[in-house]
């Protein structure tokens, strides 16, 4: 028999550029990639670049000086030296006398000048570029904002008694809405990309009661603006027995308020090199009736639905009156929300729906469910549409489904909201649209 | 302004099942699914059903026992009703005195009856009415394993640094495997299903050296078999700095024992409800180089693949002398294995690649990758593939990348072995195959 696998060789010895400040006075092996490096005249800097930030190595002996000409930016190495304190160095201490080993041929210049504190090229460039561009400090904190928040959308609902579920994307009937799928070719017949998990975390609430999803979802459309993918990450939950859309709202209070301590709590360097204020959320979220935004903003009562402006104009009123980045809508009119949409007892022109907008955009939208029968014949049959592609999904109210609801975010709108970039773009790591389909 | 959110309605109120028998002697009020009735000649026993268990309900009085010859199984309802402790019942408490509240009109009859202990109906059956057929105790146990598993799987990773990642299922060439991929309409041009993350993880260790991402994979190969699905979920990782593939072995060690350990603690009724005995993990996996495994199995020496048999042969010898339900084998056949896999430095016959199989059964493959440019430049040329489409791919290691590696499990057949199933549909959702395309 072979030799049993060894632990991790480096876990013991290689020191991250993060643990450097309490390394001050050991020898230490670093390794990462040179992020920078800064002449002067008898001595030269060198950053090195890993997984956990920067670490400053001061290069003086000639033979070092030599060997780091040729180590450009980029360059994979290991770093052996001592670590010594140094007020003036970030963090306190750095790396002198050091010996470098090249861990590959020393790179190529990059598209994008990354050692520079600013990011200077345009986003076409950055995304064309992405599998290095990425690498900049700046440019990779969004995601370390997004994977931060989609651990606190799960560990929130994960300890509420939701149960993680797997949906399948490839869909073969196009239900939810008429149009805006991608066609696919499944095994010589078609086949569509799913819009959302609507119907499967529905169903799902038969079995587990309160379940979520975290998922790609396809759109199809063929919008070109800065707030529209055609593929992007959904973050979805639906559960049972609810009072109504209220139940809903509460619990998307609770994932908001989890999400942005999970932001606080593991990406707390992303928030500081973004220099970012984190949103207000106060212990109650405002929540405005449809009706009542209108009139708020000052549009006609029979306006279908709130324009941009109209969503930012509540936004700076939520701020301004209650003190909070997020306001609930609700009560959206019912020719305006899906069939599935449970109408609002008392006036049926009105439905137990809502958004969520986080500082002026909608991030959020969710609502109460029908849950009887009868109730989804009835509105099938409104809607003109035949009952017969919906079989299964039918399937799960004949046989007893509770009052539930649910709720979808957008996790690129939400990341893109609380970096503070209009182009969602900005915080995708490779998006799909219209014109792009690679990298 | 409309009332603000209320705290959800039920939660101070609503007693589950598995919160029954500390509750003796109070007054409690259940929701939940009508899962069983039993009639005996002056009382019925009603067996209730939520997500957290089943709570016996006697039925004594005639008023509710006539109410209950109407709520046909599946039917939801709120029960009130007094807790007594009962030696008898399980679980030691059951509620008397109900009075029955229907949340939903009487459910139709199932087309499986779920209230059967044991499951007495074919798999085409269960799979067709899968929105009902999953709200048997034993059919959405699998489904609790797999969630545990998932969440084991990311928080060992992200207790180890890794950081989650989100990336495309539409891409713009076919280059990891010329075939087998889904073809899709993408505005008027031609797009194809992601296969895997592979060149998106790789790429990402460039930016954070460490990350994961679980997600959909797509395989359009025509496969009419029990272990493959036409999509299925991916549980990736990939890491950087490694000394080689054995780095990645002892990674893929501790997730796996991460993830048991996570089906025992958030996973036991499940469990319990399956009667499964969990695998043996020693703390140091066995390991057979690829050579050793032909051998051992009495195989040619010049065999390029195991064959399944190999696989179960290999995996009686390591439970025999090993105690070890899983083991790897390492350095298959480079001619195997995709072009950017890193040969075995003293052999390049070999590669630093490996299988993990689980109980005979390939579970994870993995492996160190080529990380110089070079390297990658000659692999696809021996390969006799363009290096056009492979442009962004390739432009992640010219800028500079560390030795790297990782691997890939299958959720499905993780689940499917821990359960003990040999049809990998009886543990995935919503199956999708050369035949399956609903619900």
């Amino acid at each position: 028999m072979q030799q049993p696998v060894l632990p991790i060789a480096q876990s013991g010895t290689r020191t991250l550029a993060a643990e450097l400040p309490s390394r001050a006075g050991d020898d230490v092996r670093l390794a990462g990639w040179v992020h920078r490096r800064r002449r002067l005249a008898s001595v030269t800097f060198v950053v090195l670049r890993d997984r956990s930030g920067l670490a400053q190595v001061v290069v003086r002996e000639p033979r070092a000086l030599t060997q780091v000409e040729e180590i450009g930016e980029e360059t994979v190495v290991e770093v052996t030296g001592k670590a010594v304190a140094n007020p003036q160095t970030p963090g306190g201490v750095e790396v002198v006398d050091p010996t470098f080993h090249l861990l590959t041929e020393p790179a190529r210049t990059p598209p994008v000048e990354l050692w520079r504190p600013a990011v200077n090229a345009g986003l076409p460039t950055l995304l064309d570029h992405a599998p290095v561009t990425l690498r900049h400090p700046l440019l990779r904190a969004p995601f370390e904002l997004a994977a931060a928040s989609v651990a606190g959308f799960r560990d929130t609902l994960g300890g509420l008694d939701f149960t993680e579920i797997q949906t399948p994307k490839i869909v073969g009937s196009v239900t939810e809405s008429g149009a805006n799928v991608f066609k696919l070719d499944y095994f010589g017949g078609p086949a569509y990309l799913a819009q959302s998990p609507q119907f499967y975390k529905q169903t799902m609430v038969g079995v587990f009661e309160r379940v979520f999803e975290v998922g790609p979802v396809f759109r199809a459309e063929p919008h070109d603006t800065v707030r529209h993918l055609a593929e992007y990450v959904s973050l979805d939950g639906e559960l049972g027995f609810v009072r109504d859309h209220r139940d809903v709202m509460a619990m998307v209070a609770r994932v908001v308020a989890g999400m942005l301590d999970a932001v606080r709590e593991r990406a707390a360097g992303a928030v500081e090199r973004l220099d970012l204020t984190l949103p207000k959320l106060p212990a109650e979220i405002p929540s405005l009736h449809f009706s009542e935004a209108l009139r708020l903003v000052g549009a006609s009562p029979d306006e279908p639905d709130l324009a941009p402006a109209h969503e930012r104009a509540i936004g700076e009123w939520a701020l301004r009156e209650h003190g909070s980045d997020f306001v609930f809508v609700t009560g959206y009119p019912m020719v305006k929300r899906p069939f599935y949409t449970h109408p609002q007892p008392d006036d049926p022109r009105w439905s137990n729906s809502f958004d969520l907008l986080f500082r002026g955009l909608e991030l959020v939208t969710g609502g109460q469910r029908l849950h009887r029968y009868e109730d989804y014949v009835a509105a099938l049959e409104a809607a003109g549409q035949p009952l017969e592609p919906f079989a299964s999904y039918l399937e799960t109210f004949a046989y007893g489904m509770p009052p539930h609801g649910g709720f979808a975010f957008g996790l690129e709108r939400w990341t893109a909201r609380l970096v503070g970039v209009e182009n969602i773009r900005q915080v995708t790591l490779f998006p799909r649209d219209l014109h792009r389909l690679a990298p």
